[in-house]
């Protein structure tokens, strides 16, 4: 008996072109699209997700399913818990939508901004799902260009200085330290620009690469070194999301001290 | 007047499917492609770019420029110096071949495998050849899907856990230690299988998610505790390179451990 399937696909982080010729693929096999609806979600977003299934559907008509996303708290005493627990009502959730709205046999598909691997719930969501045998269907992963990359291409630097390791981390987490030894660390999920505080807090001169809105067209880049761009930063933010409505922001940080790699 | 313009273009990391609009695009528009003849690296390689160009190709005729790479010593007392005196050649000879065969207006391209960012010399190496003033021309940069992206939508896993950091390492440094709290590396540039020790060294039970020649015809992924699946990726890693030619391979690893996130 044929069974269901569902892509989950990256879509790249902002630029439309950035999607590859794998996801192009996998929307034009899709019949259904899930578009979870995230209340505080900007429109700009999905706006974004519905223009790319206008440019590149198939030949088949699909349809938009939405999925009314869980309330969540968001103060709660235990983040994990929380968290593991948001999960688990948006599994049961997302395996109704599927199980009503997707025949055997047809493809659905997911949109992840960025890549589906990188902070983002879908993948956990999805081990959740089959565990609970609430919903049958076999799925498969597409990668998409992430914010990361989007970052480092714009300000067209390598990720890392020769044979160093990448550290890529949350603004909570830059707040209570960065490990011992490293001194390069890519930054996301930072609504508080945690960055303006690592000199004082890890020692030594820093530097900062930083990326808002990437691939849009209210994207804007800035680097230097960090106690002579803050303030450029700061400004920069609120004017992105002044214009956008949103702002999504991602930086690299890097100690001047030459690594030692010896 | 106009300038020489050159897009270095991520390419993805083995399967063609990988390319995005913006790298073909970007391919359309490039009428000489350099290609760094590396001695040592394998014809598929190279192979696959071509055949990339061939499918891609714009209207207007391209040609390749096959640029040999400056010998380099493999076995160097101090890596770090040896690495950037082999740079500083490499910059003096691309300048060189972009001066000769890129006229002003003219655009060329280089295709990097996975991301340019990611630990790869290109940007270096672009970096010192305007510095040295030997070549001018504008440059753009073209993120394309990392090898880490193929392993973690063959393997359907999140990078991180919730919350969590994520460390990208290389095969020498897993073998000097990981940094204090990390628990969940990707590591790559490992010709030794440096994951076999890593529960000797760290402590714990460690997961492994393994894959080789991701996205290409020889692929094959496993996953599962490290002592468990050892011998299986030592084999696997045997085969592939058996059948390929060549072998790169990728892997993250994770303590079992409850990571701390409170
Ligand atoms: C929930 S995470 C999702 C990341 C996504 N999966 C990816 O691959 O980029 C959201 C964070 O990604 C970063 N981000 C996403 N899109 C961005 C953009 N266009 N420009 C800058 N940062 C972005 C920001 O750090 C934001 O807080
Ligand atoms: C010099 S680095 C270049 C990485 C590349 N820029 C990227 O974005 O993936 C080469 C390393 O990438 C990894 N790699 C590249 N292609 C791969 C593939 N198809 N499968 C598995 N690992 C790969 C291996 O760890 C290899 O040692």
């Amino acid at each position: 008996m044929p069974m269901r399937t569902v892509s989950v696909v990256g879509i790249g982080a902002g630029d439309p072109d950035q999607l590859t010729l794998q996801a192009i693929k996998a929307i034009q096999r899709a019949s259904v699209f899930f578009v979870i609806d995230k209340g505080a979600q900007p429109s700009g977003l999905v706006d974004a997700r519905i223009a790319m299934l206008e440019t590149h559907k198939g030949a088949v008509n699909f349809t938009v399913v939405e999925i009314p996303d869980p309330p969540r708290d968001r103060t709660p005493s235990n983040y994990q818990h929380a968290v593991t627990q948001w999960h688990a009502q948006r599994a049961d959730v997302l395996a109704a939508a599927i199980t009503a709205h997707l025949k055997d046999g047809e493809t659905g598909a997911f949109l992840v901004w960025g890549d589906p691997a990188l902070y983002d719930s879908t993948l956990r969501v999805f081990e959740l799902m089959l565990e609970s045998g609430n919903a049958t269907f076999e799925y498969e992963v597409i990668p998409g260009i992430t914010s990361i990359q989007a970052l480092t291409a714009r300000h067209r630097i390598p990720l890392n200085r020769i044979g160093e390791p990448i550290h890529i981390t949350t603004g909570r987490r830059l707040r209570e330290g960065l490990p011992v030894g490293v001194t390069n660390a890519v930054v996301m999920l930072d609504a508080h620009c945690a960055f303006t505080e690592v000199a004082d807090r890890e020692g030594g001169e820093w530097d900062v690469w930083w990326g808002g809105n990437l691939g849009t067209v209210d994207e804007e880049i800035i680097a230097g070194r960090v106690g002579d761009v803050d303030d450029a930063i700061t400004a920069a933010r609120s004017r992105v999301k002044e214009q956008a409505g949103w702002i999504m922001d991602t930086y690299l940080l890097r100690r001047r001290d030459e690594p030692d790699t010896t």
